[in-house]
């Protein structure tokens, strides 16, 4: 049976975020994402998650208005079509990747792609009644590990009371974040956003949740912030003590440079994000781990061909977040789960969102120790809640926001701040 | 619905061969196949074709009496319990290629893991109603072209009467086996099997092909029998006149110095054979061309993260062939059709079988304009003939071959034959 696409809704949500710390800036109250629903002639309905940057938004809209009449096992056909519309459109590629100034133009087709793929693999479970994780190959384990992803935090957005989470300023902070976190979701790893404050202090802050948490992995993630210098020197001072250091420096040159010294492996979600890159980082042996996200790297397929890549080049594997709801919570555990290599804990902001936040039918996914069990009915295994899309599309239009800008925000209150890298 | 395996049949066969000539020797009367048939409880039927040799047999057995009870659509885990077979028996992976000594004993994991991973495909395509192309992202292409496969050749077996392909022995003989394998097929790329004769033959062979025939690609494979210096001669008389040169001197630092001065690209189905071939490929630069096989690269799935790494490392893609029967055929179609950077004609030693000589019912396949349309039906698209497999394993058991030695048959003839490279 034929399952043609027939209608490509895509929705702007915007769902509340805490005031997280990175080298940029500051997560404004709303992070924006783009809920994709791909609805075939044969009455089913698949559903995606992206950036919900404005200029990606048209970019989605414009390439969903050239899928009508594609078979949704023809992802290749629709990675044709999308690239298609980009190019007709003379898309130079730049903005509208909703990681707020810290990546380049490279793989704006495979992020417009993206979201598109995955609903139609999750059609593809449904039709068939199959999770997706068995479209992939199949699940190599029943859970898939995150890690507790801390961030240096102020106690509340500027203006509003105190959220829920507290403020996290100095390595007690930090630790207490962590425990907070390790207690209620059970993580067995643990990363460290930094680049927010000199690098003596978030190496305390490492060292602090080192002792607090001798049997976790530990990761830090400055973002780029550091000179080649100075990722060597935090590289030195935290030998045994991370798992990774995760970007500390940017660009392929600056991160061999640091490569060739640093005790540990580096990892990178900044200066490999597209397969144009992988062969001058390969060659120059710049880094160790990828992080892969299927956002950017072209939906769940491509993003299992990466991981094949990173096993025959010899680079381990890890995977990125961004802001996200449940749907791409739900991709992200398929991926994860039939990514034999995919080693290492995945990154997920999960415990920053909101459980009332969210456009998935709750109860479908869930953390124990640590880890999300891989869903196991049809397609992706998640719901879409309309109401709940109806309202936190309300909360878009309402909140203003239209392009993620951590350092437009930060400066509100700081106006002479500049992110410009290294900072240190 | 679950389809879990409940049997798996291995059957060897044997298919005439005519007297084809290379380097390491000439073809034997019959060519050997492994034919698999995986069985699920739910009573569907997929197949796989792989190699006969009797080493081979050996771990295909071994691997599918560990497969019994996996859900066809878990080819991981299928992939899993086949490296597990291999490394219990402690097998070095050497032997059993039915490649001739053409190749090393990497990727022998891969080897034994294919014909079960296109069976679990043909399977999961029944299953669904879908072609295998559309398990593979959808077709890109509705037909696939094949290249002539040209070799030089005895009229026919010592001490049999001439058979019906004639002796192609120079290049007046070559240009009339192509003339007459072009117009039965329509191909439109040549490819000449060499390593046969001295080179100067080789070159005057090749350019009495481009006379005749001024507007096919030409291609020319002496699998590794010339030196460095020697292969560089070749390509530079050659240049213009081949789109690609294939192993003209063995590995992968032998093929790096060639390419170094070679006008025309450099492909190799010898060098780079395995995943773990290809970094060091990459970083001598030694190779420009890949001649995907999916019956040594693990099957079709990771075929195409191949093709995907090819596409990721610059690397253009061809498709090796082996002798071969109808379900490879159509696994090669399927493959092919949906690998969107598989630009170049496939190989296939097709013309060089008896119409008779198949185990599938005939009409699934056929070539127009050199390209075989790729089959639209659940799965493979081809049928097991069980007379015609019964028919072909007495085949087997009766022409005593248990692997394949084209220099052990050419030695009858000419005793003092020593094929070891570099020939000249
Ligand atoms: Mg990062
Ligand atoms: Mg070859």
């Amino acid at each position: 049976m034929a399952h043609l696409i027939q209608d490509v809704r895509i929705t702007p949500v915007a769902f509340r975020d805490p005031p997280l710390l990175n080298t940029v800036g500051v997560h404004e109250p709303f992070a924006l994402r783009a809920i994709v629903e791909v609805v075939t002639d044969s009455g089913l309905y698949g559903l995606g998650e992206s950036y919900g940057d404005a200029k990606h938004l048209t970019r989605l809209r414009t390439a969903a208005a050239e899928l009508t009449g594609v078979d949704v096992w023809h992802t290749q056909e629709i990675a044709r079509r999308v690239r298609g519309s980009l190019a007709r459109g003379q898309d130079s590629g730049a903005g509208g990747h909703g990681m707020s100034g810290m990546v380049t133009g490279s793989s704006t087709a495979d992020r417009v792609l993206s979201p598109f793929e995955v609903a139609c693999l999750d059609i593809q479970g449904k039709a068939i009644g199959r999770p997706v994780s068995d479209l992939l190959g199949g699940a190599v384990r029943d859970r898939v590990d995150y890690s507790a992803y801390l961030f240096y935090k102020w106690a509340g957005h500027p203006g509003a009371e105190p959220d829920e989470h507290g403020a996290a300023l100095d390595p007690d902070g930090l630790v207490t974040q962590a425990r907070r976190m390790v207690d209620e979701y059970g993580f067995t790893a643990i990363k460290l956003k930094g680049g927010v404050f000199p690098p003596d202090e978030e190496i305390a802050a490492v060292q602090a949740l080192a002792k607090e948490f001798p049997d976790h992995p530990l990761r830090l993630d400055p973002n780029g912030a550091w000179s080649v210098a100075t990722s060597i020197t935090v590289a030195e001072e935290l030998d045994g003590v991370l798992e990774y250091l995760e970007d500390p420096t940017t660009g392929i040159a600056g991160m061999a440079r640091v490569a060739r010294e640093s005790p540990m492996p580096l990892a990178t979600n900044m200066a490999v994000v597209a397969f144009e890159h992988l062969r001058p980082a390969v060659e120059e042996d710049a880094v160790q781990v990828i992080l892969s996200d299927h956002h950017f790297w072209g939906g769940l397929r491509r993003s299992q061909s990466l991981a094949n890549t990173c096993d025959t080049f010899g680079l381990s594997l890890s995977m990125h977040s961004n802001s996200h709801l449940g749907i791409s919570l739900a991709a992200m555990t398929h991926l994860a789960a039939a990514t034999p290599n995919l080693t290492y804990a995945c990154d997920t902001h999960w415990p920053w969102k909101a459980a009332a936040d969210d456009v998935i039918v709750p109860g479908a996914l869930r953390f124990e120790g640590g880890a999300v069990p891989v869903p196991t009915g049809p397609g992706l295994g998640v719901e879409l809640d309309r109401d709940a899309l109806a309202r936190l599309h309300e909360q878009f239009l309402a909140c203003g926001i239209t392009e993620r800008d951590d350092t437009g925000y930060y400066r509100r209150t700081h106006p002479d701040f500049d992110p410009t890298a290294p900072r240190w």
